[in-house]
């Protein structure tokens, strides 16, 4: 211990909005990820891995999140070496994708079926469902001038049934679609049809009138504001909602195009809801981001109504087209795994996991029966088996209560008295039997 | 295509120092992150994942490496929230996690024995070996006030496995101990130990001639000096170093500890080396952090002798007593993922793995049939294997062509003609079989 004026022997404290976990609890994310990523590949998605900054100029090109980017600096760059001041750490991980995929054009398979596991970063203020610092799983499929409309149904088939899989809980997705808002508003004769759906995009936060108010200052007349209050309001587990929009009349190619995408994914997806899932055509929403053109996806936790939404995504016309002079449409969906996480572990919903992935822990009785200690673990590993050895020799009792505190379920004993005995005892059952190293079957 | 003056149809290019792969590439890069994961919990340690941040005081305070500590910026940040700017990316895995024990110290089960798999930064000078963002794999026990000396055979044997089971090629350990080191040095009469240490580091930079100039700088006579440089080229792979330490006639009680731990580690791993693997005792190496107090360990490339060490680690006594009142020593060791995967990717020793993870793509003949098609997915996927549709109805000739592009095993022939027969061809051999779809084994 030196005592000089640097000594702190208090630790930092946790970093508000960069969440970390216990090993029982970061069990418990890990096996949730590996269920994403079986789950991804089942479905014949590679992985792609992209570095966790971009140039400054890709990440503020989008425009509304520059405010939350973190740029980089070097403590001590030479001054010949203003690289890293252009870099930022990415906020999500669909403009890293195009990026991506605009760079290796040449490289890749089209249609391209990737998925993303990473770290994403916001320098936005914490607070529930928003951190700093976050994982996000995303599914994309890419293509060159079209996307064949099955992967519209086939991305949200995938994200329900994640996080079914999981366990989360009731959810619910809304899915729409931004040809019927667009159409319909046009059809109806307003002259900004993106501001309206901007303004109804508020409906959860601001309520049927203050939509109303921000409709009328967009001079659209009370018939008009009807009909566009009453499509917002429109939300189905059915295709029933074609009939509704009808019932509007209005008239529209684009809306017409938009109700045969929703209605196909409706229907494709008409097997999956059950318990824990509901699929809703609701004609609200409309996901922020300008880049979408066709059906939209937002995921909620039925519980949790004011909660953030869980997962979002849609299909864009031409996410790398400031990339590429190709244009590149595609689908995606965003799984936000570290606010699902923190949300149902808030909220006392998630067990902790296991403390140690050891499945035997082996006795050490004393120092003289080491080496016969460690060739029993060696044998049990090479079997596949997870296995310590205890670290040092000790009163049996508290080799017991070791393995006991981390929840290990078995216990290897090694012939005491070499007479060529192993017994092993199962923790839970507080069963002892005599076994043998090259057969014991792990019975759990 | 919008023509602002933003619009730049050239993609940017990769960032130096800040590595991506083709998926191709990536999917052999994850195959062998997954081999390093379950060999870390095949020894029953758990896994730990730390934020990527961390307060610029814990990262500035190891003083060497301060240089290339990245700082965060915000944007736009507001006036009242300067949090931000007191953060840095972590340089490695080794001071996140001694501020996470420390962090967390009354909720963790001593031995803590955990993984780490992560991405670290450090704005250094891209160059063979050395990124500016790369994975480590980390891999530590720490104990409260001593730690067993069975980790430190322990972790070097797990090491080994790890690489011998992804096939690196030939690679060699090198291990020695601070403690003959220190013991030896101040046995002869050096003042300042330390100093002599790193020197004695330098060998393989400077060679024997630069070295001895080095000590004679520091007082040391030319018997001083021999005797240094005999210790220092000192390099078997049994226990003979023991004798051949002894003949240089030094007495010192901590270089007799020093030669116990190591000779313990050596004898613990002679069943290790292998026609991979070759471990020597080389008492030159000393690794140049301050903080290792014991046996310490160096891998290098055999058949790339002046390419960087491949993995590194050591024993130390007090990492995280800048952070808490309690001593925690431990031993560590942490594999360089990224520095060998690059290196054998640019010397074509990696062959490209799989585009993508599907081993069945099932034909898509006609949009009449494609709710049959997708059904036939569906019960593939149930099953557990990995399962593509194709997207769009199109020529057979143009789907095989694809499946074959992507190097997928297995297309899988749904009944073209309502007749209930299923086929699957396999496409390294051609040969086309009736089978059934609840059935149909992979027989890969």
């Amino acid at each position: 211990m030196t005592s000089d004026s640097s000594f702190r022997p208090v630790p930092p404290a946790a970093i508000s909005g960069f969440p970390e976990w216990l090993p029982e609890i970061r069990q418990v994310e890990q096996s949730w990820l590996d269920v994403v990523r079986s789950s991804f590949e089942l479905y014949g998605y590679t992985s792609v891995e992209t570095s966790a900054v971009e140039q400054m100029d890709t990440l503020v090109s989008k425009g509304d999140t520059s405010k939350e980017v973190y740029g980089l600096r070097r403590l001590f760059a030479s001054e010949d070496d203003t690289t890293d001041s252009r870099l930022g750490l990415h906020f999500d991980l669909t403009v890293p994708f195009a990026r991506y995929v605009a760079q290796n054009f040449g490289k890749l398979d089209f249609p391209f079926k990737r998925y993303q596991m990473q770290k994403a970063w916001r320098g936005e203020r914490p607070q529930e469902g928003r951190f700093r610092e976050f994982t996000q799983c995303d599914i994309d499929v890419i293509d060159v001038d079209s996307v064949a409309l099955r992967f519209d149904a086939e991305l949200p088939r995938i994200a329900c049934e994640i996080l079914s899989a999981i366990g989360i809980g009731r959810f619910r997705m809304h899915i729409n679609n931004r040809k019927v808002l667009q159409g319909f508003y046009e059809g109806i004769g307003a002259v900004d049809a993106m501001a309206v759906i901007r303004a109804v995009d508020k409906f959860d936060k601001i309520g049927v009138s203050g939509v109303a108010n921000l409709l009328r200052d967009l001079d659209l007349d009370s018939s008009q504001v009807d009909k566009c209050l009453s499509l917002a309001q429109i939300r189905v587990a059915d295709l029933s909602f074609v009939d509704e929009v009808r019932a509007l009349d209005v008239k529209s190619d684009l809306l017409d195009a938009g109700l045969n995408e929703l209605s196909f994914v409706m229907s494709e997806l008409a097997d999956v809801p059950d318990e824990q899932v509901e699929i809703v055509a609701d004609l609200a929403i409309a996901r922020g981001l300008d880049y979408y053109t066709g059906n939209v996806y937002e995921g909620k936790l039925v519980d949790f109504p004011t909660f953030p939404s869980i997962f979002s995504g849609g299909r864009y016309e031409d996410l790398a087209g400031s990339f590429i002079r190709r244009r590149l449409p595609g689908v995606g969906i965003s799984l936000g795994i570290t606010r699902i996480f923190s949300k149902l572990l808030a909220e006392g919903l998630i067990q902790p996991g296991l403390k140690t992935p050891t499945q035997v822990m082996v006795v050490l009785p004393a120092e003289e029966q080491r080496a016969a200690t460690e060739r029993v673990g060696n044998v049990l590993r090479r079997r596949g088996i997870r296995t310590e050895v205890y670290h040092e020799p000790d009163r049996i009792g508290k080799q017991l209560k070791y393995a006991s505190r981390k929840g290990i379920p078995f216990v290897w004993f090694p012939p005491f008295h070499g007479d060529g005995v192993h017994e092993v005892k199962d923790m839970r059952t507080g069963a002892q039997e005599v076994v043998d190293v090259e057969t014991w079957p792990i019975t759990t």
